[in-house]
């Protein structure tokens, strides 16, 4: 079968850049999605065979609505993460001479790239006037799109791909900021992946019901096996106030032995498991500055 | 001192509601910012006394944004918590007579909206687009600016109250959906409040180390106590990956002997622990179907 990937959009997301990292198909297999749902969506529906969605520490999309809509909406596992820096690019549109700082008018892009890049933007542009975009790629098309303007973008380094820009700066980010983004690729169809020697599982787990303590019972069936936990978020479970899921996230891959006597003896306590994905996990590495 | 709320808007959006239903001042006390950060940054910078901003299971903005901003930027602690249902209504421009379903082209939302209101839109809209808006409130926003088009939105009901739209119908979200969204005020400067028979303390923890069970230990802290956590949340500390702060709601107000008792705990384990709140929670009573 012919792989097929869908992303958040638009063209040129870190999203993006984290699908073309573990897939090296050609442009043609990548889907820009406007929603983490509609990602989702298209590899229920069969348009696409693997959808790529924000997963973390995301500046696209809300990760709250990636695993509200797996544990609510759709029954795919996570069949992979891909964790990337995150850097960030200054661009303007293509343009016959490099245009000064002192010209620029306006720099764009998602609030929060705009704070990862504090400093340069205090130290070379203070004069400019901010604006936000609703994704750090979308700051590169909208400068794509006004060559006349003196203005710029602070996007990923997909987005110099994806738009006709010139790339200014490259990694302007504060570098106090050690940041990470992470996506997971999900479906139910298989996926064939090179391998990797860090591996997750992330399970949903539905207290048995509101006591004092409850989580800390869950929890020791993980700690005196020393199985590691690298996340743990509670969720409402739309029953109501005041109850909750939790999705927690365990340093090691399914086997035979730990795993399933922690899973046994949670239930044991009256906890409901769903497992929602055992996964290889790849870690591009840091851009160097 | 004359009271002034920042809150995330644009005009109209669930966190003007909560503002509005916690604090009766004049409209002119109310300030719609275009992110969270300029929420919060208008209560740092003395342009309003205090700041609402979305904090749980939010359609406005991202949670993570709210919490990561506390967390590295600003000193703000949390004054109090405003919990309102979701209900989502559906709008028209304001016309001489009612448009007819029939009639309609496109219906606008956020993503969660139109997910939220699944069933409505099957069974009386299946023929029209659906167009993604960044808010709810924006939806009401474009429908009233486009009179002439054949549109309708769907958004919160203090929307209703801020631009000229007709009110369609009520409460039109999935009754399957028991959803609940929370806002915190923070500030540095008091508050005046009434009072209320729910508290709680959110703290921040930062593990010594990345060993197996230690968030295990902590919540024995708790647990042995019988202090009741709500919600536990983990956010990666930005010093690199594997390193996390936990973020904790315990169901109490802060009192002389069981939560210091509990710091002092997890301290000696070497821990640290910052107090980013211990508050009132208001609920607003659910709208009846």
């Amino acid at each position: 079968m012919q792989r097929r990937f869908s992303f958040l959009g638009p063209s040129g997301t870190n999203t993006e850049e984290a699908a073309r990292y573990l897939f090296r198909e050609e442009s043609d297999a990548f889907l820009p999605c406007r929603t983490i749902p509609d990602c989702m969506e298209a590899a229920v529906d069969g348009k696409v065979t693997h959808a790529v969605v924000p997963w973390e520490n995301s500046l696209e999309g809300s990760v709250n609505l990636t695993l509200d809509w797996m544990i609510h909406k759709v029954n795919l596992p996570i069949l992979a993460e891909v964790i990337l820096p995150i850097s960030h690019q200054l661009v303007s549109a293509r343009r016959p001479e490099r245009i000064d700082y002192k010209e620029v008018t306006k720099v764009m892009s998602h609030p929060q790239g705009i704070a990862q890049c504090h400093n340069f933007l205090r130290d070379y542009l203070p004069h400019a006037e901010i604006e936000y975009t609703s994704s750090t790629a979308e700051s590169a098309r909208i400068v794509s799109e006004h060559p006349n303007e003196p203005w710029l973008g602070i996007c990923p380094m997909q987005a110099v791909y994806s738009y006709p820009v010139d790339l200014m700066e490259a990694n302007i980010e504060d570098s106090s900021e050690h940041n990470f983004t992470c996506f997971v690729v999900v479906s139910n169809n298989p996926l064939e992946l090179p391998e990797s020697d860090m591996h997750k599982t992330t399970i949903l787990v539905t207290l048995p019901s509101d006591f004092p303590g409850a989580l800390h019972q869950v929890l020791a069936a993980f700690s005196w096996r020393r199985l590691n936990l690298s996340r743990i978020e509670s969720r409402p479970t739309k029953t109501g106030l005041g109850n909750y899921h939790f999705v927690i996230d365990i340093d090691h891959k399914m086997d035979d032995i730990l795993m399933p006597g922690a899973f046994a003896e949670m239930e044991a306590l009256g906890c409901q498991i769903r497992v929602l994905g055992t996964y290889p996990v790849y870690l591009k590495a840091e851009t160097s500055k």
